[in-house]
């Protein structure tokens, strides 16, 4: 029932604005004497921090992530304990500016129009609650979530298509998006793409993408019928992060052009006797059930609201103003969504391990 | 936590399996002296009825739900009185079968495999619980939401893609939706698409089909920021209805392809000095929180899973086996997932409503 | 969140009114390849049904449990499915007559004041929702819990103190409980109870009562730190029994009255070189969790307020009125809320196994 | 669900072990444009602070609760934004000193044993996250609750009986708590009570004690029926009150000793009109719902389980050991207790507010 958590056995709950003193997460519900330290949660907050590169925001920040609690060390390395890890991570360049005008007027595309007339009240420093710093605290807990998962679950995510470009299925190679400014799942495409991306940078321009998500290792039982598909609980999940309008599991919309012929995975029995399956349209769920083939999904992010451009919009006199975003942006917030998504995939799948392990034991 | 179960303040819980005696939803958290009969509820069932016409399952049900509890005649006519509504349907045509096959194999596309692997029993009559009879008891639920939230909200979905065949964005017209037997959101385009599926029905085949949905009549302020974000409540309860994979809010995996400049929905002051958007890309949605403009989505269904081909599969001994869905069966599951579409917004919305109610006042 | 569930994931859902056409549950996250039909649950009902003595209420009921979802029998005898499993419990002595006085005047002692105040409306046949009558359904769904449980923990509760008589702590015996009409956990102590509780009947007055609780088998560990202490557990669900007003773990309130050294069970290696405990203060829970000893509880019940005396109170119209509740009561709730507590007992331990493993493993 | 959380609505997660750098609480779904400062914090605090006299734990702790998220300052002071307050606590007197026999044996009544067994790993050093430090998080929560309320609620608590020594009912004085160092409702019984006290101290015993709470100012129809009763509400988070091993709301346990007529609180109009009761057995609750009387419960706290006496007891490697507890302790862990009861009345009590304005408006 909590606006700020998310998840029911493996649960986090966070907090946190972007130019207050900090942000943070409380992990709870996390299985103990899992080996844990903050080296374990670092390189995926590196991975999304800002700085980076050109085609991220510049704000520099050291993104550490200090584990206040729910950790301990007997003598053999510090574990959890199964009490609650809280994170936190402080705001380290709240830079002292004017917010005068966007304190006023409310940016196009942005939540200030609604949190004003929801709250009556916003924090418009940076964006405030609202601002992408939030998904800091997810990748924090996205990383003890790996851990509960363990090594036989290895979740990759990474851009598959930038605005018009899109890289074609069979084209798709996870293991490239680290090793791009662009977390683009295919290395050719860089150069194009990184072409793409300066001149919409230096138009003071941004623009969506999407972000495709692969987990392998799942195995065939998590998951539940109807009120928590494992479709549901991902694009739940998927669908809390910032800027995301759009969620697809398997085939997704595709899948609206398919006959039942071409939709319905085939099976047949594999060398050791296993299940297998001939085609993975269902993105390895099944009547909200892994099937044991791997869960694949599709993400849309909308391009970044901030531009340089002047918009029109109304500020909270009424008036009607005209506003251009100053300072520093990123063109296309998709980018360093790639570790959000891996993140929020790795939460979602350590609340349906714990919980198919509730229940069937 | 529920896995049957939906919603936080306005809560349903559904049961019953295709073939037992009955179905169910219990309705809590519903605000009291609404006014509410068996009457407000049957128009919606009649909606989704099997056996209304050749294009959806032949199965015949009466389709009436019994109020057992939660309402209550002072005098003035049934209200609800704040406790629970548990509503009933029976299941009155549960053909005497021989399900010997569908016992054994497991259907491609279908639950089978999955439940079969989880619990290690499945009620296979009928799908059991993975029947898409369960929507009735949503749909009877979202009749309930519907008095909650007023006639001031208007709800409306109706088919916009049926595989191939589109209805350009410009061309929908919601009100057409109940007046086919397509559950199309045009009138025109009937024909064309009545042709197109006698052909995939006869052939014993299946298509997929794109929903949409248009909610007016929300106020701003619904929802909440990130976890609670109303996209997010929307994706994951239009995500728990059978057969749905993806779903999108407003521009959604459009907006992956838009700029800042052409997404970020630009501000007025309107006659009477309100705010208004010059475009609602964003589906009447932003940081979460609704805008006031119209709630928008679309929502991915894939093909009925149930054809007349055979289609290679295994069985619960671990055979490999080719099996041919025999019966009655809907050609394209989607269309009668419009009124469920339309219930599941209303119960997401119901329940933003008193959950803003909480917290704002 | 709902106000009519119970349980996080072993969770019931109850519904109906005492004058309604039935009343019911939903039992949810019930574990799959249970065997359980109705004759499991029926032994429980007949415990709690009304009818069985001049000391509880004269109504006539079948109260028989129908199983109508959840359970499947593919060969071996019906199992749960892991799906919900719904109980329904038809009201068949729903006696017609003239709710004049009682719609219209709050009984004091009753909810009658308090629904009114909160709902502007209730079903005042019968108590409506606030009709021990609820408690038929949290016992049906208490027989499915203690079939999770399993057979090596063993539930019981008994009346030990009837108004100014109380059995002594080393005279408790609960293999007395169901020989007796009082439901007391001592035989020795019936023929004065009964003659006492005969002058309360005929005086058409009533008494409260105290039920204690002890279950054997929880093995060590079960429960939480805290938020999820088994102690706060079981106080929250036997506190939501009608009529209940105190709860204590061990030695509850007495522990206010014992010194450190008194309170602090000492521990010993048993002879199989098991943890033993040298005394149960703390009712078989330390920091929330189960030690492995037997958890006890005592619970108080308040007399029956329905009693056959004048008593002043006030109506809707704001007038003050005398009241005398005529026809059948109980002279004393607490007797047929054994039954009750066992029940929720049951519930509690069967999510406290499943919160356990989830964590745990 | 989480382990770690309390309340539906307004919902605290708590987190921290005795001796880790930090505790602290992040507070969700707190209504906007409340004015919140630390300031508005640390008074709560302070009364609970460790090291305020010779019968608490000699700990020296500031205490004191940062804010760092949900509230800003648009220039008219700092208010709540309606996004999650995060309250942080450094752990300021973290004596070093050598855990060794600890962090082997369990010390009895204590919750080293059965963390252990849950476990397999626990935080001995000064208790953890078993330890009263807790309590901090709770009373800088409940401090934000209290505002929530407003001024017209008023909630009292303190201590009504300590080990033998018991205040009669119509000498109880709450005004009279923050006045000594005993948390006594009573300035008259103090000079006994601390004779008393400090002879426990001084044989490094302790004893056990009962508080009683008072909240007036309750509107009628806060709670719910059943399960959301809102006596089980207040016990269930009144239990989760680390040493609390009983709970009675109004008359409690004494209620089984009542008739129907002592016990059946009667009502009249009063000079205004308003309905007016004569008496209070049932503490303001009736059916689950406040009936606009004081609501009055009373807590059973065990003796602390830290004393200087060698007790009999294991250790982690199952051999029989003595134990003594060294070091600062609390001869009464009640005393601290007041204040703690009291945020726990205040959090139960904002969270019943906000549901009621959600369900009923």
């Amino acid at each position: 029932m909590s606006h700020n958590s998310f998840g029911h056995l493996f649960r986090i709950t966070t907090w946190g604005e972007s130019h207050g003193p900090a942000i943070g997460v409380v992990v709870d519900g996390c299985p103990p004497l899992i080996p844990l330290t903050e080296a374990d949660i670092q390189p995926f907050l590196d991975q999304r921090k800002p700085g980076g590169s050109r085609f991220v925001t510049q704000r520099q920040e050291a993104d550490a992530a200090k584990i206040l609690s729910g950790v301990f060390d007997d003598g053999n390395g510090p574990v959890t304990t199964g009490t609650p890890i809280s994170l936190l991570i402080e705001n380290t360049d709240q830079r002292s500016k004017d917010y005068g005008e966007i304190a006023h007027a409310f940016r196009p595309g942005h939540a200030d129009f609604t949190y004003q007339a929801k709250y009556g009240v916003r924090d418009y420093r940076g964006g405030g609650r609202s601002s992408a710093r939030e998904t800091a605290s997810r990748v924090a807990a996205g990383a003890v979530a790996r851990k509960v998962l363990g090594d036989s679950i290895q979740i990759r995510a990474g851009v598959v298509q930038l605005g018009p470009h899109r890289i074609p299925d069979d084209q798709i190679d996870f293991s490239a998006v680290y090793d791009n400014a662009l977390f683009a799942a295919s290395n050719e495409v860089v150069p194009e793409w990184e072409a793409y991306l300066d001149t919409v940078r230096k138009a003071g321009s941004s623009i969506g993408a999407i972000v495709a998500l692969e987990v392998t290792g799942v195995p065939a039982g998590w998951g539940a019928p109807l009120y928590a598909k494992l479709d549901s609980e991902l694009a739940c999940g998927l669908m809390t992060i910032n800027a995301v309008k759009g969620v697809e599991i398997g085939a997704g919309f595709e899948a609206a052009m398919l006959s039942g012929e071409e939709n319905a995975d085939e099976m047949r029995i594999g060398p050791d006797g296993e299940p297998v399956f001939l085609s993975n349209k269902a993105g390895g769920i099944l009547g909200g059930i892994s099937t044991g083939q791997p869960v694949t999904a599709r993400v849309a992010f909308k391009p970044t609201s901030s531009i340089l451009t002047h918009r029109q919009t109304i500020n909270r006199d009424g008036q009607e103003v005209d506003l251009r975003t100053k300072g520093r942006h990123d063109p296309c917030v998709a980018l360093r969504g790639v570790p959000v998504v891996e993140a929020m995939a790795a939460i979602v799948l350590a609340d349906a391990k714990l919980r198919h392990r509730a229940q069937v034991g």
